[in-house]
């Protein structure tokens, strides 16, 4: 018993020496050695390893959300645990710097040994992509590849039924539906919503005609620029054209839940959408960094080897430009900023939803 | 009326022409011009531009923190702007490397036309020392310099004004003091966090002394260690000689606001204490990241100007690197995780008191 | 005289007042005053600040090229110079993330006052671009504007004399045209290159066709790309075609200096290659940072102020995306990449030829 | 033959499989899972693979040192590789952030599993700090601890040949005592350096003594400082005095080589000296990243586990500590600042002189 007190070495409890034994240049065993190999298969194992560790973190994040009542005390673990995801993210977009030490010539001494392997074929990247909602018929393929074809049935069965228990995209949405502000105790919000936006809109209207400092075509050019305004708010918020959009593939995320996030967006300050609030901009930020990675990834492709002008058949480099572009999981909420409207115009919350949206203690003190 | 329509140009809004006519070398003016004195110029420049923001965002977290009764919703806003504090300091970090491109001849091309000019004289520099809660008395002079003599008679009444009305530090503590949960509806929280330290110290001697993989000299070691961390303990808690540690320089947070700090990072998922544990943290990001920076300025210093070795005087090296030593305001908060005690060995809260740091609509919902 | 003695305090020596005082919010003027209207303006006058450094450095390296025989002594020196615009532009686009502390409704709060304002109006920036090499005609425009619009006459002289007097591009063309070492001494270089292509890719056919490890469809897929290559290596190498390239636009940079960028590229370790290999791997560096600096501004905007779906005109993220893809100025540099071979199949440069590219004293001592 | 053609599947280049079985937690393998324990495995795998990659590195380059007469081609390649140690270095750095996103608290749901395994015992890093040229007496000891003990017979045999075949510090010094121009064709540098910096104090002194610009007490304070140089300057030029530092421990770098550095510093502009002096310049590079890692290791220490203030005993961040301040390796050429004098005065070479710093080409071309 109490073998948890146990010693342990350092090197036995990382596993130094299987970990520092796995490092085999192809160029020395069948050729000559290439310096630079070294770099190539040191960094990718770092990838490995901090791929590895986002999936542990998303993992439990999903797992948290999984559950019809999500308790609040988790809101603030999977903030937590996704800003941990994001600092992985950052560093493995900075050491992209790294690999970029070695020169397009460095990296032609081992290149012919490596065909071929790429990390088009790394399962663990894959695995992350779909736990984060990536829908595999979303996909861009490279080439005429499928990427199913790279990995073991028994890899593509755990691809399947990540997809079957649902994504973090999926759970968020379901999440969101949930969200009981929506129409609350005689509070319709998105009716409320609506009214502050006409009369924002009217408002301004007749600021603009009335300045004296505008001229004339400077008004009518505000004035179309509101008008314009207020036909997008008006087809966003409509459920039939949100739907047909989605239908269309230009949008994912439910009506429901775009109008869950658009009421976090306003009320961020409330006590109870404090942290939900701030998951939905984790999940932003992770987003936006995993499309700056794509994105530097395939800036050093093309510096690697470059791009071959004039020949038919896509490049690396475009294939991952390309997935830096549409590989986007979460830009529903990137967009839920078209819908914002300035705080001064928001609609005033009645003291009981105040209440609701407040801390225990603090409804007691009558702050 | 409604000015504000009236359009503006960016470069006037941003006062470009004053912005862009501000770099005038000396080396020019005075002699052959030296091609990097224009980098010497824009990078200081640019970070007096961040002090100012800086000082932007100290002045309103100090002013949220200012009354008695602090609005819980605050809390949420000060995390949000002390996050900004902590990205432009992770910038003000970064371009040192910047400064770096310049060698040390390079420097010497106009290194003469400076004297005796020297970050030592930029008041708002010295401005958000103060804010943060440096004390003037705590404060390491250089050679036989004190930095009030570089400013003139209203900035220097700015300055103790800011230390009359209450710095950072200030607010915080009496922020912290007023924390209502230490002794509340008969839960006494010293009381049950000294019982469980008691009962864990126990514990971990029961397992040690019966462990089967331990020899009897590492038992021995181990009871020792644990002897250690039981007067550790019982010291640090004892508010008497954490009034002599305050009279003898060593802390500086009063017992009651450290006792405070100690419930927020137990118990910081609690909803209520969630923000409040952030704004901790933040505060502690703060001062490594001020610290960081300083030290990472007197490492560029020691490498533009070398150290004079032999000489007696200090040089600008080594005091900035005891700046980064001593210099610390948040430390006592650091040292919050000296008193920690893993989550299994956590006091439970009764019922009455889980339900007064959540939501009130959790409440309700009976979870 | 001796004036360059008089003393200077820092504040005056970097014009304090007035730069301090350049920050005045609109909001403030016409209305509510909005909180985070100071970062806003704080974060573009520190970009106009390094943009002024930016262009202080191109001056100057454009200025070093600008002679017929460029001084290798100067090539260094260039180096170093490109090398301070690269930290620049890195620590450009990390102070992103300090703009993306500002949440997009605290951007409502002061957007309204800004019209027409845009980083659009920027002329620095402008300069930064022609300075590099960016024609105007190949410039994207944003809806119907021209950016020319926003500038005044002086403004868009000095564009203009700066296109007529050469840009980067310009100059760093005719520098590589001049390289001496094409056609030397009886060395033909290109000769000698396109017999080494030939010999590769007749040893990789051998080696195919004879390996034991590879399927017969292994061997055709792998003879097939060995075809591929050998195809795309003549068409590259031919001038004629590549003037057509150029005409068409898909190309740049003329035959002969592109030519001498790969001889540098190839021969990079030779004493005499050694910093003009290096400059032009900066050249790709600014490339790619600037198209990084874009790209991320590009999801700045996406985050602040969404993609409005389903209307038509492009949006300022779209626009700055594609400027990211498009502005791409040195793009011919990186695609020296696609032809290079490795160094075990390198012509050996006849002793006369490897004394010219070393350093006098070495030839001297009969290295 | 030919199995260099051989395919290979990516998972099975890296060895996926092992590399991704390395991680067993213990909390989970001993008591209750703590989440985070896997956040510290990985990060320290990731470190071991970085210090694998840097150890590759530096071998390569003390090996391009160890020749009596190193070949010119290779200084190039040399700094291409420390440059890539560099980049390693900041991602290092920056990483610390990640494993700042465990708390104190998480930490200690698995912290007593650890005992007694400590980053100490990394012998990777050793090795680095050996090969560097970090002598065994003077390191700094953690308690009683002599690292030795954790390393087994074969580790302590390998860090003693490192030692015994030479490190990086001594390869560099025998490197620059071997530089030619020290006393080269007539023209003895130190001789005419040491004119140089008379002259330039004498001037001075005169600029100071005529300038109408200064008062009385200014002229003063300003002829101080420069008989201060002054004294400084012969002391540190002086062989004896120099020896005695090396003996005294403050100065490590033999005065011969010490001389050598100087004159590639002031002469890094000729073509022979762009090199080395860049090589010397990272160096510093490396030198300063360690520094600045112990450092940000040393404050991560201190917010995980706090300082015991009263305690007797040394704590880990203050060991830590002492390390970033005491284990500089490449100081003296930080120092080397201090011996500058202004291009302006340097001693002009004698064309002969010029002529054999020079690339063989270019002396041909006249220039």
């Amino acid at each position: 018993m109490a073998q948890k007190y146990a010693s342990i070495h350092y090197s036995e409890y990382l596993q130094l020496e299987k970990l520092l034994d796995g490092q085999h240049m192809r160029s020395k065993a069948l050729g000559e050695p290439a310096h630079d190999e070294m770099l190539f298969i040191i960094i990718h194992q770092v990838y490995e390893l901090w791929f590895k560790q986002i999936i542990h973190e998303l993992e439990s994040v999903v797992g948290l959300f999984q559950d019809e009542l999500v308790d609040e005390h988790e809101i603030g673990v999977a903030v937590a645990r996704m800003d941990r995801v994001i600092e992985v993210q950052k560093v493995m977009i900075d050491q992209i710097r790294i690999l970029e030490t070695m020169t397009p010539l460095d990296f032609l001494d081992f290149r012919n040994y490596l065909f071929p392997a790429s990390g088009f074929q790394s399962f663990q990247f894959r695995k992350v992509e779909v736990m984060l909602g990536l829908k595999n018929d979303k996909r861009i393929t490279y080439g005429n590849h499928h990427y199913a074809a790279f990995f073991s049935e028994t890899q593509q069965a755990e691809l399947l039924e990540i997809e079957a228990k649902g994504s973090m995209f999926e759970m968020l949405e379901k999440w969101l539906e949930r969200t009981p502000f929506l129409n609350f105790k005689g509070f319709d919000f998105l009716e409320e919503y609506q009214k502050a936006v006409k009369k924002m809109i009217t408002q301004e209207q007749a600021a603009i005609q009335g300045s004296d400092y505008l001229s004339d075509r400077e008004k009518e050019m505000r004035l179309k620029m509101l008008g314009d305004t207020d036909t997008y708010f008006l087809s966003v918020l409509d459920e039939k054209q949100h739907n047909q959009l989605i239908a269309d593939g230009h949008l994912r995320l439910s009506y429901k839940a775009t109008i869950a996030a658009l009421l976090i967006n306003l009320y961020r300050d409330e006590p109870i959408l404090q942290m939900p609030y701030r998951f939905l901009s984790k999940l932003i930020d992770i987003d936006e960094l995993f499309t700056s990675w794509r994105y530097r990834h395939s800036q050093m492709v093309l510096r690697m080897i470059g791009k071959k002008i004039g020949t038919g058949g896509s490049s690396g480099h475009e294939y991952l430009h390309n997935t830096a572009v549409k590989h986007h999981i979460f830009i529903d909420l990137h967009n839920i900023s078209t819908l914002l409207i300035p705080r001064s115009m928001l609609p005033v919350l009645p003291a009981n939803i105040k209440q609701e949206l407040d801390f225990y203690y603090s409804t007691k003190r009558g702050i």
